[in-house]
């Protein structure tokens, strides 16, 4: 199984100047701030986003360099991932992410709503200070997204009768949405035609589906250590996914311990042995893999090159993870 | 004394629109936003930002009607400004805003995250879709100091040793920011020439300096029921403001208070004693004062109109309220 960074080799050096200058975007005035964000970017993200900014920006302006705002655009998508991050970290008083102790357990709420607040707002100045009206709405979409899928996620807990169109729109909202947008702002930002921004728009989405789902399938396949957070985190905590939705088709009774919150004391164990034993894990898997296929489609259009190349070998990595 | 209510009048009817369009804009799709945003829209805000808004925007377009966009940074304005004040009571677990339990208290800290992280994305949307990236630079850079503010006041906590200067700094961050930059954007939006946008700055942001300073005197001199928070409430959290730092360079003997965060039992009502028989109050309205007429003279190359003379009263209202 290839690892995520030798993927990403035509980025590779893009990745090391861009981790330099967010940690000096972010922590030049203020050291509280500046150890959050250490410790956030330290944390071994695969820092997946800014990589594919950075590959649709090279598949997009062949032959040249990346200007400095192809730079910033990967920079402001990581920002606005990471402030998102550390407020659903509080949202969710999680205690782990990436396998290390969280902003808001290591710092406090305080901290924690703060740095997210501070990058969050760093982020809309440096996008408004890139000088592209629709690269800023873009990206405003964005953050409005994060919130929405934030809001639906709570909403929709212990909610049995989600549906499979409903998770992907929340999926959308909380996952997709940056890789989408972010993607087709790299096109704008290289003065690609609309139908190749549109086209590398739905790349992003398709994949940033694709990887939300095989993401909730790790949820079920994976050990804590391995997800460097507690595994079946979301179903205890009621956020309902592909592996869950699709096995209340077939094993009623898994709907009874949803309904009750897991209140009796095996109610989880057997949740999670009654998905197991169903095809829900299974049919989340094909699932994930019709939208890399749709999201490598999306790429004919593009002219040949290596950061093409990559953009298809992505989503088979993605799907490896859970094949 | 002149109440806000009435001192408004040529904005009276566009505040009324601007109250039912900002529900609507906040509430339409999530009905626990809409109880939060009910809330807080509802709790007798002086809404003296998006006032001010208005009343440059009215006084730079004479003879013309309000334009939709004009409205809507109006909303922006106070949206921005609620999203703080919800993150705000998140960091300093505030009770009481503004005689009502704030949204953490009544809803829970994740409900105030959300709602906060929903205004604040949304303000950025709403922006980016007027279409203009100079108003969206300095609306911008507005979220960006209000993070700023936040962080200077965690830092500077009990710092008998701050001086006026960074305490100036301060208020401008978390205050008169907000002022300056939307009056700024509501005369860029009216097409007026860069002296008048940077007059209006100016007098934004020296109006927002003295507010601030009146709010600091206030909370020495109002009673809990007339602040709609707890009276001293800055002191006791180590918050130094003017009165403070002014009675601070005549008593010695409260800095040790300070120093020591009011630990003993007598601390805060000993301080507060020592800050009442000094000059400090009576210097912190000085100060405020010489920032009113310095706001006031800004407005001079303004054209004559009725907004404008409301502009002038504004500031004598400001100081009203410690004279």
């Amino acid at each position: 199984m290839t690892s995520a960074t030798s993927l990403f080799s035509p980025v590779e050096d893009d990745l090391r100047v861009l981790n330099q200058n967010l940690r000096q975007l972010v922590g030049a005035r203020h050291p509280i701030l500046f150890a959050a964000a250490d410790h956030l970017f330290q944390a071994g993200g695969k820092q997946l986003r800014p990589a594919i900014v950075l590959l649709v920006s090279r598949a997009t302006i062949t032959g040249q360099d990346l200007t400095p705002r192809h730079r910033r655009l990967a920079e402001i998508t990581e920002m606005i991932h990471t402030a998102s991050l550390v407020h659903d970290d509080v949202l969710d008083e999680s205690e782990i992410r990436r396998g290390i102790p969280t902003v808001h357990s290591s710092f406090g709420n305080r901290v924690a709503v703060l740095a997210g607040d501070f990058l969050f707002a760093q982020s809309s100045w440096y996008l408004a200070n890139l000088d592209n009206l629709e690269v800023v709405k873009l990206l405003s979409q964005v953050i409005m997204d994060l919130a929405e899928g934030e809001i639906q996620q709570g909403l929709s807990r212990f909610d049995a009768d989600l549906s499979i169109e409903a998770y992907l729109e929340k999926s959308y909202y909380k996952t997709a949405s940056l890789i989408a947008n972010s993607s087709k702002a790299a096109a704008v930002l290289s003065d690609m035609s609309s139908d190749i921004a549109n086209d590398v728009y739905h790349y992003g989405r398709d994949l940033g589906l694709a990887f939300q789902i095989v993401d909730d399938i790790l949820d079920f396949t994976s050990s804590t250590e391995t997800l460097g957070k507690p595994a079946v985190s979301d179903l205890q905590s009621g956020n309902l996914t592909a592996p869950v939705l699709y096995a209340l088709e077939e094993q009623t009774p898994l709907e009874t311990l949803i309904a009750r919150e897991f209140a009796e004391p095996d109610d989880l164990d057997r949740a999670i042995a009654l998905i197991q034993e169903s095809r829900g894990i299974e049919r989340a898997r094909t699932l994930a893999a019709e939208h890399a296929h749709l999201a490598v489609k999306r790429l004919d259009r593009l002219p040949a090159s290596e950061s093409r190349q990559t953009l298809i070998r992505l989503a088979d990595y993605v799907l490896s993870r859970v094949y």
